[in-house]
């Protein structure tokens, strides 16, 4: 059948949703032998498939998994993600989502009207600026570094007009590898406590730390700061299955139903069999032994790839946790081209210009983001030697 | 913890999102002994479990059920959807979304921007009230009926400025449960083609006809009419498993990609490991005797119903297929408080009012939504005699 489709004029909102430039990439994946450092996705061989299995029969066994359910998410689960939820202050409601990605965006949509001004990581996780442009919000990109203790830059931000929500990533960050100090946390907190401006902390990788705790998330330390509000993301994408989309979110009462309201408009209610499987996943008790096995997996291949890197004269600093370094290259390396000498060395990687708040930014194009979790721990040395042959070339 | 929490302001968009007036329903139905007319869910005798379970199974049995995938959704699922897709003109392509909901939330925020107008039925399913609010559309009713058989009602409306989009769902509506001609069909296109507006068609109870095919979806004539652009919704929930939250949408081309954008920003993908039971499911080839059976049931199920309601005087068109009827009650009853007295006798309905395009719009106070689908044929002839009771009291 053929006809004459007129091309209907579409939203400028939708049309301003920007390319996500990671998934540009996926397409050079599928070349044969590649070696994929580009991808943030966990490791096929961190997933507990004998745990995921067992839960995945036990959840069929009863018709919830196969019914309509609450928008807010099923409540067995949502009373078995406490135990996984950071401690936050009084009031706080756990709502399940479709990954951490649908928190942000719930909760930006919830906060921010369109027009109104969202401040978010240098460098960010780009699928940010994607939720940020579909809602009609503006972008201003802040720093916390080690150099400007008092946040003052950020201070100035905050005082704009126009301010709705501050975006974070403080603990193992995507694509920087870093981890928010204690002192820093609190004092954003105050600032943001100080201007009235809510705090989206998203939280994905606070399982994947290599020694010891994180520093406390910043809805724990919320408590401690008066005024302030956080709305928490967390997800069981890394530390379970990215493909049981499940994220679930801890936020204030009065923020909840607003989000549930706007999640019930987008999709009705979180996946039924997917909670089923998670909650099952859950009373296996299995979780614990799981993670300890893929932190260690993780950590020995953060090893692995930040030696090879220090060898050959990259500067970085080694991630405590989570999935990725994110290198500059060495002084003398001719950054023009790379990618492409890289994928010549079947080698492929996400380039720092990805992770600007503004395409064609190439502040960032020193930089490269790598993902040591999905290769074992030879690959990623063959996967470094062939990056740095394509350096020298 | 505790600690003072300010009140952040919320978008204007997200408080006008309107409540669910079906949802707000959801609490009766725990009481003990109600029987349950209200909720338009397929019934959990009417789920093929042991074929489920099965699919469920075999879909384990490889990495993709845990991992990310595309945000278009699974090409194997794509390829098993197409046997389930009406015919469409050449350029459409299909994407697998949450839900028939998802597929009209992207579908409209894609097609209209805010402030523009959306065309809804009247009456009309509450949820796309609240899709339309989210995105910051105006909403305006139209009516398809026989004693208009050139749409010249609508052919007005249509030529208003600002007007984006047409929702449809000319197929075993919900909640009227009525089923638009071929010559109404094929007018309504040759309206919106004039106008160069888009629609979109929500036919999730399209295998659910009672008495041979319904007529050709608008997505399938859009093909002989020049100039029409039709985006079709379909959904597993009502033919499959509501739980697991898949449907898909036939598109033109140039449409697709902005949709997938837009999923892409609110939540990635699909869910992997639903997608991988529903494939698993369509290979093991128990559709069509499952549907076959549920249509059986289904339409005993409508008849019992029909037939007590008929006896009681009430005003009916006995639905073609789908899951609701929505009579109005006998000309002398008193529609006032019947609600509250049908609860004294145990048995919930939808009352008309929900379904009207603003709330406090009360005419549609002398009809009720009444779910067929959800109680054997003994119990509903119980609950029918239970609402007749209420009304002469």
């Amino acid at each position: 059948m053929q006809t004459d489709v007129f091309s209907p004029e579409l939203s400028s909102l939708v049309l301003a949703v920007p390319d996500n430039p990671l998934r540009a990439l996926y397409p050079y994946n599928t070349r044969p032998g590649m070696l994929n450092l580009a991808s943030g996705h966990p490791s096929r061989d961190a997933y507990d498939v004998e745990g995921l299995t067992e839960a995945s029969h036990r959840a069929t066994l009863d018709a919830t998994a196969w019914s309509y359910g609450p928008s807010a998410g099923d409540p067995e689960l949502i009373a078995a993600l406490v135990a996984l939820t950071p401690p936050r202050p009084q009031g706080h409601r756990l709502i399940v989502t479709s990954g951490a990605q649908q928190v942000v965006d719930l909760a930006l949509r919830s906060l921010a009207r369109p027009g109104s001004t969202v401040l978010l990581p240098e460098p960010v996780y780009p699928a940010i600026l994607a939720i940020c442009a579909a809602a009609g919000l503006r972008v201003s990109g802040y720093r916390v570094t080690a150099e400007d203790p008092d946040l003052t830059d950020l201070g100035r931000l905050l005082g704009q007009v126009g301010v709705s929500a501050l975006y974070a990533q403080p603990t193992f960050s995507n694509p920087g590898g870093e981890t928010w100090s204690l002192p820093m946390r609190k004092r954003l907190l105050e600032l943001c406590a100080a201007y009235r401006v809510s705090v989206v902390e998203d939280d994905p990788y606070r399982f994947l730390s290599f020694a010891g705790a994180p520093p406390a998330a910043l809805v724990e330390l919320s408590a401690e700061v008066a005024g302030s509000v956080v709305i928490w993301a967390g997800s069981l994408s890394k530390i379970l299955a990215p493909g049981l989309r499940l994220g679930w979110a801890a936020v204030p009462q009065a923020i909840a139903q607003p989000m549930t309201d706007l999640r019930q408009a987008g999709d009705l209610q979180p996946n039924s069999l997917a909670q089923r499987v998670a909650l099952r996943y859950l009373e296996l008790d299995r979780l614990d032994a799981h993670l300890s096995r893929v932190r260690k997996l993780y950590a020995a291949r953060r090893d692995r790839l930040a030696a090879a890197l220090a060898r050959a004269d990259f500067t970085l600093e080694p991630a405590a946790g989570g999935m990725f370094l994110f290198p500059a290259l060495p002084e003398d390396a001719r950054a023009e081209g790379l990618f492409e000498r890289a994928l010549d060395q079947d080698v492929l990687y996400a380039p720092g210009p990805a992770f600007a708040l503004e395409r064609g930014d190439h502040r960032l194009g020193n930089r490269l983001r790598l993902c040591f979790a999905g290769l074992d721990a030879e690959t990623l040395g063959t996967a470094a030697r062939r990056l740095v042959a394509a350096l020298k070339e």
